[in-house]
């Protein structure tokens, strides 16, 4: 099996949620690559302190031992800030290493230096996780709708901000107390700064600026509001007028030029932006040839954020294997499966039925007793009043059921006399219930 | 200037999209990619006949003449169907060329010989466009989400049959009606039987099992219902119900395998998949790391297909500059510029304006005042009713209005008497107005 080596420069939250990734995901992942990856080194500062994911032997407190092993040919940076995290992914691509980062404030305020560094080795820096976690919208713009002219950019990319308002809009509570509340729930850094005042957002909306119209820009000429002035009465009067708060990243292109802002905005209630809740993260994009089209999932936490960089460790790891094969990389799978899909038959979902029958007396009840006897649960029923004898039609939401028993069921319900013709039948599914609305 | 020769099969609605986007997008595509691309040859049945967007000396009606020319190294098939798109693609790709196609049934059907023909030349074959047209899913699956288990994915991706039920959702249409209607608007084929019938959402939901779990699956092996069965009736019970009734395409991972399905669902109101309209496609994965992510946009028609079909070209044209050259491709653009954001000045929005004032006799006039003589128009005005002498916020929404002309406004605002604290102003912004919703 080939085989490619990396280290890891960190083991905070992300770093544990890459090294979990990477174990838990191990057969899907060299399914994949046609390969494994191999964690050499993990830089920590405290190695005599047991990590629950990482063999205490992985551990050092010496960067040289990743950033100069020859054997090493991928380094992921994972410490965050600019210091000294920037000499680090300096050294490692001076010597050749591909580097993968979810540091947006390195690649936003140092890619100028990275980008010519890594050019200058022939190598990449990869950094999906630096913007919305693990959505992939980095490389929407750099692959799929690299042939388009970007208009517009408009993200929802900073989650403890969406957290925090989206509470407000919900309990009506201040902002202090859903700020806490955050903090609590793991949403919010005990000093939140760099998130509610909206200089994550900035950094953000410069990289995805950097990818989709090939600016660079500084953050700091981005005109940036955080969220910390909304109050509740904000939200009510909002809501009472038609709208709600949200912080919103933007950049626009005129032709005067772009147009680049960070702040909370009133958004139509009904509007895509104003469907983005709790943590996550949803950027909408406006392009020449494709028109709108929207990323949404969840744009923080360490399994998300390690998710992005283990992918991106999988890009470099295909490309190492093609540039070193001189082929280029097998398609998604390297090895891909024939499979038969299941039969439904006992697939279970609730179902709504459309039964056609004449309306004789008792004839509701005959069917549901044909229903019951055949094991199919009514949780609600209802048809609409007609007069004897005229065809009507008995509208029946099912429990829960077996599709083979319902099937069998159903045979049954269309021998009855009274039944007109074959019975509709609807699958009832809800393919996201929960968190994220 | 580095510069690609590609040749073109088939000058249809998608065919042109392409050439639209390499002429229209030119000077973006080359500053991404660092180099060209340039149609050679165009396949189509008759030469003689002029088209909009080619010109006539690229036409030819002899596929050798693309096929056999040592020169072009990437092969676009947008001819569709099976034969003899299949014969010239493997043609092509047993030339050593690179193929790009938008032909979902030919990849659903012959996936397992082009891509075994693909590897044993050391070529790409990239179908990006073959699903949900624009919206870069494939590449999600492939790349951004390479690293994770994928558990479930459910989409909305045939917009014909969305464009009718969205359709008939609306207006209480039947289905019948909303067919042809769709067909009027350029939304459904003459013959439409592949898409109302499920069969087109089976093909693609086919190439999503092959991208997310790795199994190549028979379509006739997927169950598969269209949309001809639902009538106005459902419909109306659903909405009583608390549902909507959408087309989905779903493959989900089970310990006992892998279920696929295709057919029309009640979905509750307030889904993500709910909310998904007119020609619209969405897909939502579910991943073990990552949680749910969706993918929104616009899932058919010749520039958002198109779109993806060149993405495609550029993504092989950086593989091939990056081979070639023995260095892997830049960051998304090959040249970057650096750019100062234009000043929010002249920037024009709606606001929402809280000015905070004592409750004083003919305070409300005042305010109204201050802000007229300065240029802003007032849309709506409210204020709670207090007791006189009270402190009263007044809430305030302006006309769209230039941002300079907004600041020297809430200046005067703010220098009269009875206003006790700067005023509260927030801009009302709609990402994404119109179609969509």
């Amino acid at each position: 099996v080939r085989k490619i080596v990396i280290g890891l420069l960190g083991a905070g939250n992300v770093g544990t949620g890459v090294v979990r990734i990477l174990q838990e995901n191990q057969a899907d992942i060299e399914r994949r690559l046609g390969g494994a990856v191999a964690v050499k080194k993990v830089l920590v500062r405290d190695p005599s302190r047991s990590r629950e994911m990482v063999a205490d032997e992985l551990l050092t407190d010496n960067p040289a031992e990743i950033l100069e092993d020859p054997e090493v040919r991928v380094v992921v940076e994972l410490i965050g800030g600019i210091e000294p995290a920037y000499t680090y992914v300096m050294e490692a691509l001076s010597r050749s290493k591909h580097v993968v980062t979810a540091n947006k404030a390195l690649m936003a305020v140092k890619g100028r230096e990275l980008f010519a560094e890594a050019a200058r080795r022939g190598v990449s820096i990869n950094f999906e996780a630096a913007v919305a976690g693990g959505i992939p919208i980095l490389r929407a713009l750099r692959e799929g709708l690299a042939s388009d002219r970007i208009e517009k950019i408009t993200g929802i990319v900073n989650g403890t901000s969406n957290y925090i308002l989206d509470a407000m809009t919900r309990t009506g509570a201040r902002y202090e107390e859903a700020l806490a509340q955050a903090q609590e729930a793991g949403f919010a850094e005990a000093d939140p700064t760099l998130d509610v005042g909206g200089g994550d957002a900035a950094q953000k909306l410069a990289l995805l600026t950097l990818l989709g119209f090939g600016a660079r820009v500084s953050v700091d000429d981005i005109s940036t509001e955080g969220i910390t002035r909304v109050r509740p009465f904000d939200i009510q009067a909002a809501d009472e007028l038609g709208y709600v708060i949200k912080h919103l990243a933007q950049a626009v292109r005129t032709p005067e030029g772009l147009i680049l802002r960070v702040h909370p905005a009133l958004v139509p209630k009904g509007s895509i932006m104003a469907g983005v809740h709790g943590a996550y993260n949803a950027i909408l994009v406006e392009s020449r040839a494709m028109g709108r089209s929207l990323y949404h999932g969840r744009g923080a936490g360490p399994m998300p954020t390690g998710m992005a960089v283990v992918s991106d460790i999988i890009e470099l790891c295909r490309s190492v294997f093609a540039f070193d094969s001189g082929r280029p990389p097998p398609e998604a799978f390297a090895r891909v499966e024939d499979v038969k899909p299941r039969p439904l038959d006992d697939e279970r979902h609730e179902n709504y039925l459309c039964v056609h029958v004449t309306n004789v007396p008792g004839i509701l009840g005959r069917v549901a007793t044909c229903l019951g006897t055949n094991g199919v649960s009514i949780k609600r029923l209802q048809q609409d009043p007609q007069g004897p004898g005229t065809p009507v039609d008995m509208v029946i939401v099912t429990e829960a059921i077996d599709e083979a028993d319902l099937t069998a069921a159903l045979q049954r319900v269309d021998e009855l006399d009274a039944v007109q013709a074959p019975t509709h039948r609807f699958r009832i599914v809800d393919p996201d219930p929960l968190e994220s609305r």
